[in-house]
């Protein structure tokens, strides 16, 4: 007997003919021998119903009362599913984060778990219950409800899966898996049946929008095997797992592109220590997150340095760089929003050299220049103009072959 | 510094600009020296659109997850309130009924109150804070969700404000207060500055719908002022108090009518001890409430009973009257569910005779036939064909001058 955990986001749950065909998946699942914990998202446009009526209210509400007010529709699902539930002749349980025992601290809307205590949903699983869990929630040490931010409920389900100790952690979705690129782009896309935690990590915070990459840190961090599958058909999906789980790892997993950020660069700024840090803490302060960072080496006692940051907070960067830019007597400050990031993943490149200049080789065929480089072990990204993404996309996962059956390291 | 809490039903909070309008009068009594606690129920048509999801899902949708689903539709409202309230300016805090301390048995759907622990809500106050209680709703001894049935945002006001000793439980409605009878059926009805407890009682459970029957005796019980007003404009509305504190007691000070019953009776049951209840345990044990119940004297070791149901039940107690008549060797059973129910309250009838011949006197001249009386201590009621409703209760209005100046026991 396995201890399934289960997680159905919002177009799993949009109505109530789709949560019944979750119900039946989850009674089969039971019915199969497994004690079953499902944890719902709130049915599809109903946050952002909700975050319409607040913002009739007031431009920014306070936070604490928004997570009340959100919370409740991951609330209304749980009870749904458990109806749905019982109706099939399975007895169920829902549960509100606060229930499930989710500790969180308080920064409402972006809370992180501090620990879950599981007695609750033990007991019901005792009793042969289906346990379900409101996701994104939780409540503070003083009672207060408080939510997990974007794609919370990726990781509650994977913080239940990890104080429960289950055997697997699924992540029901509208699509097959983990693919290895964007099927949307490049039809030959396949789909990959096994990822470690990293390179998941690098597909979620590069774009890929399957998994919130929170909760792939929290697996990882907690051990949780992961299986993205799709809540429509019954196909195995794509298990994100432990590197020393996947066999053979692949030097190219997958090929990713992000069109959300913009470039700004300061021109001919003095080349001293502390230059850097003297022009990003000022934007960081505005709570911009600066992702790409690369400067050149300097000339003539000059430097530049370019960044990008997320294309929603280009103007407020922009403006604060330009200030400090003044401060420090650059030459001046130019920019561009026009950008996209492809990149591409992998655990065997680790151990094989060679696999940077083959994407740029890739890259220069097809007339594209790369504007800024950055690589980790497992990533090299480029930045380039925005209108050559679908082309270099295509290109890259041609290149690297990754339609056809795996490339094994060993043969790559 | 006085003490407030003011509820504010669905049609008050039926859209975002009506909960803008609701703040504005909050912050009012704020500002005006007092302390406010409110108490909120869903927007008008939530839950309805809850109770219609699960519909989908169940005809008899277990009744924990039910209070899961519908509790949320007053969380929410709870949560707008505050954004609305710090939108302009004014400190507040919303709480759940688990929150807010309000444990109640494990009824679900129709829990009963049993303490509250207010040691929050008088913190938040302490902070010159409003606090704002989703209305409806609490948590049993294990934390699950209870909610207090049909009007029980009412009782949840009257019991918070109960606890906390308020110097007054402001009833926010869409009407003007509480009305000598239905405007709608005579436009000269006119609006009572005061009625006792008892008085409210039986208007409301004879089919004023203006206030729960459950809140006013809780009022009753711990001696909470009750005033019901209107959100939509500043009438100083109707106070609900303790007998004592109404100064000359009407002899009627309303008459009300009830549609919703249908008419049993049995005829020609042997007349033997016991035979009343021989016939309806039966009927309460299927859990249909009998309202009025008559038994004639009999003739020739046989008589009659007759009683009312909700018409809701009326096919389940007809099919059970007939079978436990056809035990106790009845002649015969006929029903009738075309019937009203139209009713003459007032304290002062307590020492005044002849009020409810005057009643009949009244009906009579309309040749209206009279099918069942009730009395109690402050209230007649007659049971009449339905056809001549609205006649019975203008005829009662205009004969008893409930649309003069009030005519004062002293006087009559």
């Amino acid at each position: 007997m396995a201890l399934i955990v289960q997680k159905y986001g919002g177009t799993s749950v949009a109505d109530t003919d789709r949560i019944k065909s979750v119900a039946e998946r989850v009674i089969r699942t039971k019915e199969a021998g497994n004690e079953v914990v499902v944890v719902v998202s709130a049915m599809a446009g109903e946050t952002n119903r909700l975050s319409g009526l607040a913002a009739e209210l007031c431009e920014s509400p306070r936070e604490r009362e928004m997570d009340v007010i959100l919370s409740t529709g991951e609330q209304v699902t749980s009870g749904l599913l458990c109806i749905a539930l019982e109706a099939m002749g399975q007895r169920a349980r829902s549960f509100t984060g606060s229930q499930v025992g989710i500790v969180t601290d308080s920064s409402h809307s972006r809370a992180r778990i501090q620990k879950i205590d599981d007695r609750s949903v033990r007991d019901a699983l005792g009793r042969g219950e289906v346990v379900v869990v409101a996701g994104f929630q939780g409540a503070d040490g003083e009672g207060n409800i408080t939510t997990l931010g974007r794609g919370g409920s990726d990781t509650s389900a994977v913080a239940v899966a990890a104080a429960l100790e289950a055997d697997v952690c699924e992540i029901y979705t509208d699509v097959d898996g983990v693919f290895t690129t964007d099927p949307g782009v490049v039809p030959s896309a396949r789909k990959l049946d096994r990822v470690s935690y990293d390179e998941m990590l690098e597909m979620s915070s590069l774009g890929a929008k399957v998994l919130q990459t929170r909760s792939v840190l929290f697996a990882k961090r907690y051990n949780v095997p992961l299986r993205v599958r799709s809540s429509f058909n019954d196909n195995e999906g794509t298990l994100v797992t432990r590197e020393e789980d996947i066999m053979e790892a692949l030097v190219v997993s997958g090929v990713t592109y992000n069109r959300d950020e913009a470039k700004i660069t300061v021109v001919g700024v003095p080349d001293q220590p502390g230059v850097a840090a003297k022009l990003l803490v000022p934007i960081t302060d505005c709570n911009v997150i600066v992702d790409m960072i690369v400067q050149n080496i300097g000339s003539d006692g000059h430097t530049d340095l370019t960044f990008t940051v997320p294309k929603g907070d280009f103007r407020k960067a922009l403006a604060c760089a330009e200030e400090t830019a003044r401060g420090l007597g650059a030459r001046k400050v130019i920019s561009d929003d026009r950008i996209a990031k492809v990149s591409i993943v992998g655990m065997g490149m680790k151990n094989h050299a060679g696999v940077a200049s083959r994407m740029f080789d890739l890259l220069s065929r097809e007339g594209i220049n790369i504007q800024m480089i950055s690589t980790s072990e497992i990533k090299v990204s480029c930045v380039i103009d925005d209108k050559y993404t679908e082309l270099a996309v295509r290109a890259l996962h041609e290149g690297f072959e990754l339609g056809k059956e795996p490339a094994r390291a060993e043969t790559f």
